[in-house]
């Protein structure tokens, strides 16, 4: 059967999805939002988009071209968000460096993305000295700083620092159009074993992620929780995944955004309560922080919705949120995956339910998005039932997945093996939909031919009110393989091995665990070890308690 | 500088945007809404997925391979909606028929786009046996029906009809992956002169127009218009554009959808009253009718959220939703763009803004959503400043628009001189963004070396509450060139050309409107004509003005 073509005609505009087109959709709608860098510098989007190209011009300026790879070492502010877009926009590549990594670590992603261009503010300007004679690829040297000068330093760096740099530039500029599925950020993911892995997404990518995002959130519950009205902080730093992909969200939807400068518990809850901060998302441990410092005790926290992810939200925790009258969401995904995966979605009925069974949806993983595939495959690749028992590794199919890990073809095809990313998360997803995490794979505790999971275990202990923070691994067993270590944060003297083992016993008898489940040994701490992102470090608990029985 | 490249692993899995991926984003979270049909007929998600399936099935079986066409005449139904998904998902062509065009342009229409097969509604029937010995193209015929058993034909049809061949076929079908740039749908646009014109989207098109439109809805005040707790039922016509494509977004947000099969403004209201829709969109005739009809007087409008579009929301329309509970908003786009170009817009300030003061911003055309370039060009092409009185024709570049017109390369390169997708609207952008449609270039009433707005006219004139409906076309006039003349609907037998005129004087007296702009000449009518889908119908006004007059 003959078909005529469909052609288009011969000007007929073929829309490529380029991050520049969010920034432009943000200009469409006048208003007064403004974007805030620490509650004290404000600018208009109008002043905003000059900034952007103003930064783009003078990139230009210093010889970048596109894939080129311009580095960014700054604490989140409005011009880390500049060159969110200014960098991409003229096919250049951004590679937020994640400066709590080890030097060693900040020298291996800087060689490793080939970075041309550091933007680097005073306050990493120490640790770029102390690794500067071991880039081998960088040629030029932007410094910010916080103060009306620089910091003097030893290094060469451009002879305008960037404001200056955008003072003397033209306010406007000529973004190209060029293929949406050019490489547009690249940043580094620290795994438990090896070197950091990079990971890279492409204009498509993070446009239809930001897209998605803004469904996702203005569906979670009843009502639109993104939008004009909104005031939006970033919690979740902008070096790590793109502060979630939040801030490009946040700006074409042209929202008021206040960028925090660096992370102190109380001069972000300072802004939380001066702006009035409707919209946020964090790792439990800062939302931790945030409760305990001192400005939380006269804030007023209410109206303020925040997504946490990175790792599990705790019942406990999210109760303290709620006594707060900050409204808890879960959020789930990982670098490889721009990152969202799925959210918490709220039926009126779950809404309309006592808070403590609410809170049982709200501390799972939430509903796989729109547009995400997702599966959990059991050791042989076989997809597990939706019953909420069935375990299996979280695998998954989006528009937004880092296609592999740079420079790295093996790891690669081990992350796509079968066709499908594979998370490392097991789970198990619920009739309803909902996605349980149940741990990682590499942290499950193999006892005696069964698995334990370390964040069920977690979760229990963390509802003793006595136990501020808890961290489970699995330790060596002779005889039974591993058998799971807790270690506790307590303020409360009366805490002890004892204590904490008479409240998981009531969970023995109600069958939410096996009675083997339980540790003998529980050790306390002042603090558990994070890593560079604020997550648990379980490689370096079980290297210090394999250090300590040694 | 030698960059290396970014290379995907051997078995990443590159997301094509097809539209099966917003069916099946929608089984993502399990919830009760039904998708029903006239208030009778209710179907799940998992069942209406499982109707998708064999649909699919049964039009492979008869042979419809990828490529083919399937044309659809049908009123607003679930069978629709499973047309709307299984011939795109199968990678055949959707031809939404428009059943009110004579039947010498349905005979164009479906022969210039080479249907293979027809799903007829036996209520369309009589017009297929009239036209059919005409069809070149048309080997198969799927009769469906509203009772129990089809009606008698001449026409050779498929031994089973529509439920038949649904019931026989297989409850899963494995839908496969294809380029995202495959055409989807394909429908004709009636122009005022020559033949119908075919515009066509694409997979990928639809799946963006479908991210856009929640995202765009859900922002267009401070509440979520659009998610899983809303009842949505279209009041556009199914083969209109794709009914502005809102079934594709409700399918994929797993709203609760009611098609109401004909359109009865009596039977429309029942559904709204009985089913408490909150989510629709009409052209203003159709709210009109629903507003004047009979069981409108007994029913509470309240929560009932409308876009009206397809031509100008006039204040006294608005006004009269208004009293009635009914909270309108304005979309504007047209066959050509998918259609959605922009939106009202409405921030908290506007929203506590006394009604009248909220209606100016409403009735105008909204602003350009997120991914929609605008732009107005005068005569030479030059863009005009966004300053609420430059006019200027609005040109457009979306990633869902028609890429040409289907086998008219001229006219194709018409619609797309100079690279940007011309709309045959004149307006003016105002400073905050917001659209006003002035006028049709071709409707325009140009006297004396001026333009006259036959909008504005109508829009003023509605203003008077005598009048019930009005519309405002340029007769050929000696002296001036052209002149307005004013076609009301009134049942106040007070009405008349005077007092009309008198109504107007105090327009002229503010400086809204000039001295010549008023119209000598004012006719009444029981009914002004309209388009096949409920437009006025300009053309035919002017046609009827020059037949009396000669």
């Amino acid at each position: 059967m003959s078909k005529s073509t469909f052609s288009a005609a011969n000007s007929a505009y073929d829309y490529p999805l380029l991050i520049k087109r969010l920034l432009t959709s943000s200009l469409h709608f006048k208003h007064n939002n403004k974007i805030s860098y620490r509650g004290t510098e404000h600018f208009s989007y109008q002043e905003f988009y000059q900034r952007v190209c103003k930064l783009a011009n003078s990139l230009k300026s210093l010889g970048v071209q596109k894939g080129d790879v311009v580095a960014v070492l700054d604490w989140d502010s409005h011009r880390y968000l500049e060159c969110y877009f200014a960098v991409p926009m003229i096919g250049a590549i951004l590679h937020t460096v994640n400066p709590k990594l080890s030097a060693d670590q900040v020298i291996f992603t800087m060689n490793h993305a080939e970075d041309n261009v550091v933007i680097v503010n005073d306050d990493f300007l120490p640790l770029l000295e102390g690794i500067a004679d071991k880039l081998n690829t960088v040629q030029t040297i932007i410094q910010v700083s916080d103060n009306a000068a620089v910091a003097e330093t030893r290094l060469t760096t451009t002879q305008a620092p960037y404001e200056e740099l955008l003072a003397q530039a033209e306010s406007d500029c000529d973004f190209p159009d060029f293929d949406e599925n050019t490489v547009a950020t690249l940043f580094y993911t620290t795994g438990t074993t090896g070197d950091p892995k990079g990971v890279f997404f492409t204009h498509r990518q993070l446009v239809l992620h930001t897209m998605n995002l803004v469904n996702t959130i203005n569906t979670a519950d009843a009502n639109s929780l993104f939008n004009q009205g909104c005031v939006y902080m970033p919690v979740t730093p902008m070096f790590h995944v793109h502060a979630w992909g939040m801030p490009y969200a946040a700006t074409m939807l042209g929202v008021q955004q206040i960028y925090p400068g660096r992370y102190e518990p109380n001069h972000l809850t300072k802004l939380i309560r001066e702006f009035k901060v409707t919209f946020s998302h964090c790792v439990p441990t800062i939302m931790q922080m945030i409760l305990e410092c001192e400005e939380s005790t006269n804030t007023d926290f209410s109206g303020w919705n925040v997504i946490i992810g990175g790792s599990a939200l705790t019942e406990g925790l999210a109760m303290r949120m709620i006594d707060k009258n900050i409204q808890p969401f879960t959020g789930y995904g990982m670098s490889e995956t721009c990152p969202l995966l799925s959210l918490t979605k709220l039926t009126s009925q779950m809404l309309s339910l006592p808070v403590d069974q609410q809170v049982a949806h709200r501390i799972k993983a939430g509903v796989p998005t729109n547009f995400v595939d997702m599966q959990t495959w059991d050791a042989n690749g076989n997809p597990q039932p939706h019953d909420g028992e069935s375990k299996g590794e979280i695998v998954v199919r989006t528009p937004w997945l880092t296609q592999g890990y740079y420079k790295e073809p093996q790891k690669s095809d081990e992350l796509w093996d079968g066709g499908w990313l594979h998370t490392g998360d097991v789970a198990v997803i619920h009739p309803n939909g909902y996605v349980e995490i149940r741990d990682r794979i590499k942290d499950v505790i193999k006892t005696g031919g069964e698995w334990i999971s370390s964040i069920e275990l977690e979760n229990l202990i963390s509802q003793n009110p006595a136990v501020l923070n808890v961290a489970v691994v699995g330790i060596p067993d002779e005889k039974w393989g591993e058998r799971p270590h807790a270690l506790i944060v307590t303020s409360d003297s009366k805490c002890s091995v004892q204590s904490v083992q008479n409240h998981l016993a009531q969970f023995v008898d109600s069958g939410e665990i096996e009675k083997w489940a339980v540790p003998e040994s529980i050790s306390f701490t002042d603090d558990i070890p994070k890593t560079s992102v604020g997550k648990i470090d379980k490689k370096k608990i079980r290297q210090n308690l394999a250090n300590e029985a040694s």
